[in-house]
């Protein structure tokens, strides 16, 4: 596809959440039509979407009908099956492509591939059994979490080990799935870097903003984040280097711990991320709409910010603020239409503005 | 209603344009889900609508089916007819409610209902004959401006007369319906305020705008506008008097002809309006939110600006700019999902947003 998608044509969203949501609201401000593909029984993104099938990720029926019906796909979460994404490969293009899912969707992947890149990772070491989880920590020292290599999201999936003394229940809570001991690294914050490629691999980054996490989900990202001018730069340049390396075409978010000497990767979605949501409020062309100029090769928006913005995420409970937050000045909120409110569910967010000066 | 609206609620919207297209990704983001309702072939709105009834106007079963379907209707044209109201109305709430249509439904009506507001218009004179057209002119002067008294908008229905011997062919132009001749208002430019009143009677105004006509359609807003300080002042204020006044529940535009000694309203729009497209990137709560906001029971936003904006209307082959508005700085772009490009037709807008300092 050297020319931009035609307007008036259908993108397919694997997976219909907030993510999957707020893309569809950014592509039909662009003219595109979105289809959404979800297996859940509630889909946030059915609101806003043009059409929907609500199937499986392996009835393959339904996937053929979805991707004959739309021009091109994208997806919400790294986590698609392999088998759904060989069922739609041949009939219709997917962007981005499957190198970036095959590198996110298993963290020991991930790791070396940063690694092979020049790029600092926690230490780590692979843990396919009790025995290579307590060598494993013997060498990287307590404490250490134990993760999944697969599926993992939000903190699920993750085990901290204090000591010798919890490798086996650390292990057991695994349950026999392939998992990765990452070492401590002692950082003082987080930063993100959202960064987007185009199909003709032009690059364009926002600011990075900084991350507060609380049992283990994102909180709050503030931006601008606390990066001296260099550091900015450095990271900056570290997630075109991704992006280049995985000829990567949409939006991709890349966790970065700062450390006293150095900008470590925590970790790479490859999609629209939770801490690029400040874009919304902050620029006049969000990561949402970013991701579909790249994935349909319409030119990308340049990442400028026309204000500071504070995002904070609403998870559960937080909702009993609503009544308070719309009265907030300058506050724009962000509601994800959930029917049901849960401990740890993502049920928006706000984005508090300070223009800039 | 003295409650909000509850979440996830169904918001019918009478007319599925660009308007209720906007309006419908604003009730979204605030967790309610839009049914649209619009006789259209094509209908803008669908692409980002939860649900769409394809019926006409006087298609009695469908306009029961349909508000018996929502828990509180509105609309984005002030042209509903009568008779869909009326059969809408024991059903299921409409706001704003039905004094707003029949006041803005008639220009002559709109006038008297204007003045006896003690605000001042351009002077006027209801035509119903070739001979009241003369009359009118005599009284008036030329140049002056021939209009329907009822379905009229973006200049259509109207004729401009220079002299008496325009009379015949502009009476002609209206087919026999009943007519109102306004007289020239020597304006320097003209502003509109875009403001809101809640169920509570609360109202809340955003900064008036600019608007630069061309061809009798709205080519750009810009904010601020140029005006004095007390005349901004007093701007809102006569905005907040016809909220007031109306009982009014909902956002409403009003146009304000600026001349060397007064204030002289031109017209107001019982409804989310074109030149307030710019509250979307210069504020945190947009005019679209904050309609859904007023009509749901929930906190009006304040109205403030975080940035100056300049909205540039596309109009019919405007779009072939696109490419380069995509790629322009502190640009957002909005469009609205029309297949067919046509002379004169509203395709979209851009906001250039400037931050403020």
């Amino acid at each position: 596809m050297s020319e931009a998608l035609a307007a008036g044509s259908v993108i397919g969203i694997l997976g219909g959440g907030q993510l999957g949501r707020m893309l569809s609201v950014a592509a039909a401000r662009l003219g595109y039509r979105c289809h959404i593909f979800d297996p859940a029984d509630h889909i946030p993104a059915s609101d806003v979407a043009s059409a929907v099938t609500n199937a499986a990720w392996d009835d393959h029926g339904a996937l053929r009908r979805f991707a004959h019906l739309v021009d091109l796909v994208t997806y919400e979460f790294e986590n698609v099956p392999t088998a759904t994404l060989d069922l739609i490969e041949p009939i219709c293009p997917i962007r981005p492509g499957r190198k970036a899912l095959a590198v996110s969707q298993d963290r020991l992947a991930e790791k070396t591939f940063l690694r092979d890149l020049g790029l600092q990772t926690a230490p780590c070491a692979a843990v396919d059994s009790a025995d290579a989880l307590a060598q494993g920590l013997a060498a990287l020292g307590a404490p250490a979490i134990l993760k999944t290599r697969r599926m993992g999201y939000d903190g699920k999936g993750q085990v901290r080990l204090e000591s010798m003394a919890d490798c086996a229940a650390a292990w057991d809570a695994m349950r026999g799935a392939p998992a990765i001991l990452e070492g401590f690294v002692p950082f003082s914050h987080e930063v993100s870097v959202i960064a987007a490629r185009g199909v003709g691999g032009e690059v364009a980054c926002y600011d990075p903003g900084e991350n507060l996490h609380k049992s283990g989900i994102l909180a709050e990202t503030r931006v601008p984040a606390r990066l001296t001018s260099g550091q900015r730069t450095d990271a900056v340049l570290m997630a075109a280097k991704i992006l280049n390396a995985l000829d990567y075409v949409g939006v991709l978010g890349v966790e970065i711990f700062v450390t006293e000497g150095a900008l470590v990767v925590n970790e790479i979605a490859p999609r629209v991320h939770n801490s690029g949501h400040w874009t919304q409020n902050g620029c006049a062309v969000d990561q949402f709409e970013q991701h579909i100029r790249a994935i349909t090769g319409l030119p990308l928006g340049d990442g400028q910010r026309h204000s500071d913005v504070v995002m904070e995420n609403l998870i559960g409970d937080d909702l009993d603020r609503l009544p308070e937050l719309l009265r907030a000045p300058h506050t724009a909120v962000h509601l994800y239409g959930k029917p049901e409110i849960r401990a740890g569910r993502k049920m928006g967010h706000i984005n508090r503005i300070t223009p800039e000066r």
